[in-house]
């Protein structure tokens, strides 16, 4: 066996720290996406945008914290979250980020190197993968982790405030579940306001504007048992929509799945 | 005006304390249900048993406290129940007491100086006007009150666990509610547990055995509007069935409605 395999035989069995995770995606051994990985450590839904943007885009998070809540803020031209990890370099960290012109798609690339400017400040919004961690600590059963597919996620009639160019109607994601273990996650969930909260809906689709629950606008459809509610969460891919419509010159994200993998504990967000 | 009509028609006016509605009741002036007295104060459910049955009564308690929430217990053969209220005497301090032989109700009477043995004991449990103060605080509406009549209750087919010669299918409470405010109401249940806690069910009423929504067991129907979930809350109408079908030689209840009223304010209940 060669050294190498032998380091790569390795590496499969080791539970990288988020600071080694990110190492590696910096250095391109980690290319693809962070579900699964570094497990009890928040992942964040990244936004990067202008100074002059970025100021509606922060009150669109404030006046819509449900679906876009803010867990940390760059400085002006800063590619550094010191609050959010030891030497997190927002440029090299991620696996994949999406450039857009426009409210376009242009590019998909490993690093924003070259992209970045003096003028650009990053968002880290909240993302599902920590309250869903605590649903299945709990053991409740997460449908779309046991089916191996994406959350199936819906565009509903459910206004988000408007602040200046940012403006979109709520995007939730679904679970379904039983009536007690529904109940049982709108606790859990009350606990981490910051990654989106106890849910939004349960119950009749149609009540929210959504009029076919077997085909999402987003994700992957997933079963849903007799006697189950479907329990709908705000989700993140709202900002992304609000993006999209607003149309800001440049905007640069995350690619959907590879996140920013932080050094929080998702016990931190837990406000009780 | 005579004294005694400047007396009733101050009284109307008068916001008693908790003391001086019990000493009120205690001299026969108030004999009747105790809704809507002391707001802000703890009312509870009582059951007094023989000391030889109060074990099993206590562990069916401990085994179910969503239906069966202790809030006090007395010493043996004691009436007084200092921790519940100054000079509250259990004898005498509750509008109406219901009396059971063998499970059979005998007698409705307004105190119980001449029925009290030196083996009874009190239990204390919790009820839901506790946690409807804190819902109605929090601006949701409760049909019942919105209507003027009792709270619907249904026998269910969820089962209570045994306990000695105590055992139930539990008994819920319904109200109806916007899918966002039934999350509400997890939310702010969920801070009460010794009133019951949060809902123990949401939605179809057949999954917990409920074939008829329209005709309670206990209670009155409520109008359940276009786009609402019935809510369900576990009951403490279940130990009164459990007490019903234990058939104990002597058990003394409240009548329905006629609560002991205690110097506990509600937000002492609630656990943050």
């Amino acid at each position: 066996m060669t050294l190498k395999a032998q380091y790569t035989e390795h590496s499969m069995q080791v539970a990288y720290t988020p600071k080694q995770l990110r190492a590696r995606i910096r250095y391109g051994e980690y290319q693809t996406n962070t579900s699964g990985q570094c497990q009890g450590f928040v992942q964040g839904n990244v936004v990067i945008l202008p100074e002059d943007w970025a100021a509606d885009f922060l009150r669109f998070c404030q006046l819509n914290p449900r679906p876009c809540p803010l867990i940390a803020m760059s400085q002006v031209g800063d590619p550094l979250l010191p609050e959010l990890g030891d030497e997190l370099d927002i440029r090299t960290d991620i696996p994949r980020y999406r450039i857009f012109h426009g409210g376009e798609l242009m590019q998909e690339v490993m690093d924003i190197v070259n992209h970045w400017r003096d003028d650009l400040v990053t968002f880290v919004l909240g993302c599902s993968f920590s309250f869903e961690e605590a649903l299945l600590a709990d053991g409740l059963e997460i449908r779309n982790i046991t089916e191996g597919v994406n959350v199936p996620m819906y565009r509903t009639n459910i206004p988000c405030r408007k602040a200046g160019r940012f403006s979109s109607d709520m995007v939730v994601s679904m679970r379904p579940m039983l009536a007690a273990d529904a109940i049982r996650a709108v606790q859990i969930c009350t606990r981490f306001p910051s990654v989106h909260g106890a849910p939004v809906h349960i119950g009749d689709p149609s009540l929210i504007g959504i009029h076919d629950i077997s085909s999402p606008d987003f994700g992957d459809a997933v079963s849903i048992h007799e006697g189950e509610l479907p329990v709908f969460w705000a989700c993140g891919v709202t900002p992304q929509v609000a993006l999209e419509t607003a149309r800001p010159p440049l905007c640069i994200t995350h690619s959907p799945g590879c996140m920013l993998v932080t050094d929080l504990p998702n016990s931190k967000l837990a406000v009780l």
